[in-house]
């Protein structure tokens, strides 16, 4: 199935879906040190997009998130947060996804389609070696690319990714992440390492220690982490039922 | 204006709205120390329900969120934040809204309606003795209403107000509330009773505190509180300066 057939199957069958509400999945994903988001191409001129589609007639934007994400690159089994709608009344057109005018030459019966799209934010964080993308049922082409090297997104994609972000950085002082994203035994200073690809900036050491000590969700293992040049720091691992607990109630209700 | 009229503006002119997206306004305030939220009941068997109403063509849903607000409540100038969009196929009924079986009795015309209405959450946290409520344009009552002793409201109204008080409780610990809420002068004690309120339960005093006087927006008076029964406790003001950075970049950044 391609693009083509992409389009047949969402207008030719309009009853199916909520052709004026989709969804966009933003996933990301550390790799090489940098914060990257995954990405689709059609064959098109539009260029690079988020994984994203229609919501079926039958099913909410949680399962059409879930859905579309399996659809679309292949991930499964990932918990994925609404963040955010995307509302303005000129975010996407059917004209530039589709190439209508292409489709109209090639006499192509149009069904009527929203003026309008509102499209529901989801955002995931992945484990890179541990999140199998096999490319979409229609044949795009997926990646991972840098979010500080983004180049112009279709529709308001750009925004998108900027907005769950902002929710992925607020998300990470409230619940606990680490936990699939480090070896089973880590070092403060590499759980700090993470927290400073996602916020994008350097954190103070001896405060950063601190706080994540507060939050009584890490065992100290008795042996250090060998190999270091200079002092040898102490390795931790995550105690799962505290990490599990402080991942549902938020970690930051200390008020 | 009333419901009847509603209808007919929303459904003959079909052209003029989004009858597939909606917005749903939480107004909380503190009133009797009690967190309630602001509902609004039309005259008809549906009930309490929250001032909420459907996009505009013209308008993105921040815009709408405004100006339904405005034109069911008389509520003008507040920030609202959106926190949600509720998506469940049978979340909302156009034939409970309306009676349409009794509309159908009396030969009116009906347009097509989509089975699904979306409904995009905004919510907001007001001052009980500044914020007016002057009532709606359909003729709709409003009262605040205690949200620990919600009466059945429609739709999934008890839902949303549920899914807005988890937003706010979390929102509080990332930015500053009290401005507005609290006299120009006030003590910690004060300031814990409002956190408390709207957590819902009780908070450690000296804990409290530290974490409150951290965030260094406060600024301690020379004068004590007088007339209390045992000791004076020191009056606060808000830094307005130090506030309004807070609010932008959040209190618990501080990792």
């Amino acid at each position: 199935m391609d693009l083509k057939s992409l389009f047949t199957e969402i207008t030719l069958q309009p009853s199916n879906f909520e052709l004026n509400t989709s969804v966009d999945c933003v996933i990301f994903t550390i790799q090489d040190e940098t914060l990257k988001a995954l990405l689709t191409r059609f064959a098109n001129k539009i260029g690079w997009m988020l994984p994203g589609g229609f919501i079926a007639k039958y099913e909410n934007s949680d399962s059409a998130a879930k859905r579309i994400l399996q659809e679309r690159t292949g991930i499964d089994n990932i918990y994925m947060q609404q963040f955010k709608i995307f509302s303005d009344p000129d975010r996407f057109s059917f004209e530039e996804l589709f190439n209508i005018s292409d489709i109209k030459k090639n006499k192509h019966k149009l069904p009527k389609l929203p003026e309008r799209v509102f499209s529901i934010g989801y955002f995931a964080l992945v484990n890179y070696e541990q999140t199998k993308v096999t490319g979409g049922m229609y044949k795009e082409e997926s990646n991972w690319l840098d979010i500080k090297n983004l180049p112009q997104l279709a529709f308001d994609h750009n925004e998108i990714i900027s907005e769950a972000a902002k929710a992925l950085r607020k998300e990470i002082h409230f619940k606990p992440i680490g936990y699939n994203l480090l070896p089973e035994k880590f070092t403060m200073p590499e759980l700090q390492k993470l927290y400073e690809i996602i916020l994008d900036r350097k954190l103070d050491r001896s405060s950063f220690q601190r706080k994540m000590l507060n939050w009584d969700i890490y065992e100290r293992q008795k042996e250090r982490k060998e190999g270091v040049a200079h002092k040898r720091p102490f390795l931790y691992k995550f105690d799962l039922t505290k990490y599990k607990q402080a991942s549902e109630r938020g970690v930051n209700f200390g008020i």
